[in-house]
């Protein structure tokens, strides 16, 4: 079965929402927390920059990562697992096949699940 | 006279740079205060990235008004000394001309000040 061809019901989609939503804000509190802590630690005033650069990376790389199209869900949950923004408990709910797809994705290269899973 | 016919001697390059980098410095200090009282009373995490867009604006605004040219060193002074990141006494030294240019010049348009200065 391709991650393409799962089909989400309403109750799952509801879930996933409520999923996808509670990884995105755990992210932007880490994200935060982390800005708060470099820039109390920033010596010098003149690197405040660097503070913009750190920021212009998670910015692009959030806005990459948080695709809420179900034909990229599987994936991107497999994801938030593997780095701990998405927690277990946040799928129960789905059916055994997605979250076994979920378990399994996020333990194999991107470009390799569209064919494995 | 023109803005754009002032010459620096040595002595008033070195002095003009130290005030330069002295102004940039109180800039970008105050820069880092703000941002640290935006994030401490940043309630929602998600809006996070308003942090960013402020230190996108800052970034592009000195980038434009930090400019070295000594053609252009009287305006940036003149607006320096406006906006208070440079200080009367970080210019003393330089020509009588030139204080009195660049006291002028903060108090007029930029688009006029080629022409009336």
């Amino acid at each position: 079965m391709s991650i393409l061809d799962v089909k989400w019901d309403p109750k799952e989609k509801k879930i996933a929402r409520t999923a996808f939503d509670r990884a995105y804000q755990r992210e932007m509190a880490e994200i935060k927390a982390a800005l708060l802590d470099q820039i109390t630690k920033l010596k010098d005033d003149e690197k405040v920059w660097s503070i913009h650069n750190y920021l212009s990376e998670c910015r692009a790389e959030v806005d990459r990562k948080y695709d809420y199209r179900y034909s990229q869900l599987i994936l991107v949950f497999g994801r938030l697992l593997k780095e701990g923004y998405l927690k277990e408990e946040d799928i129960v709910g789905l059916s055994d096949d997605k979250i076994k797809l979920i378990k399994v994705c996020h333990q194999i290269n991107k470009s390799n699940i569209i064919h494995v899973c």
